[in-house]
């Protein structure tokens, strides 16, 4: 059980090759318990950028603040506040601030020592996770 | 790959014994190929809540609007916006809101049919979901 505001969650400076003004919260993690997936706050600077790379894990994100954009292989989007991104795992990406003020989102990650289940043929086709269902 | 305002994410009736007037977006989910975890959206009108309950999985949630209660067995905590909140398994639970405005949450759940892993003393000890480095 946690609850703070994310102003208290220390920020931290993003060291990874490749990132220029970006810095990390992570709100919740395997450090407060959470057994699956973790859930951080991005801070980019003005013409800050995470790092263009690829991984073995996807990244659900929500835009709280700025605009940006999304960089693929061969491809742009932009996006904007309380936009939703979903990048699959294993596609090369990057996120830009392309605004004047500090871009802010939130990305979910598993845990990379947590099993992983690839595709949703795999599914059992429980109705909760498909969002046929309506659990809280 | 998705890229969508929040806004264009279908608002449905949580109809969940106990829910009081509370909607959800499922912003990404197994629908997405999302492997792992459904990102979600509430919105709780004044007076709303969602149901008191308890379940095997866990909760990781953002406030993006509004004031709220969170209800624990025997205990409550007031909520603002940009409060960052950590729900275990098996824990009691319910957010009420206590303001005047519609309150909106995040709520991320792991996909039902995912493997789970419990403790934190299982891990591998992974730098990255421990939040002692700095992944994108």
């Amino acid at each position: 059980m946690k609850l703070v505001s994310f102003a208290d969650v220390k920020l931290e400076d993003v060291n990874v090759e490749g990132a220029v003004g970006t810095k990390i919260r992570w709100l919740i993690s395997q450090k407060d318990d959470a057994p699956n997936f973790a859930l951080r706050m991005f801070e980019v600077q003005p013409n800050g950028m995470t790092p263009f790379h690829s991984h073995a894990w996807e990244h659900e994100v929500f835009v709280l603040e700025g605009q940006g954009e999304l960089v693929l292989a061969g491809e742009k989007k932009p996006f904007k506040r309380y936009d939703v991104i979903y990048v699959d795992p294993e596609i090369f990406h990057q996120f830009k601030n392309t605004g004047e003020t500090v871009m802010k989102f939130l990305c979910i990650v598993p845990h990379e020592d947590a099993p992983k289940k690839k595709m949703r043929e795999e599914s059992s086709g429980n109705p909760f996770a498909a969002g046929t269902a309506n659990n809280c």
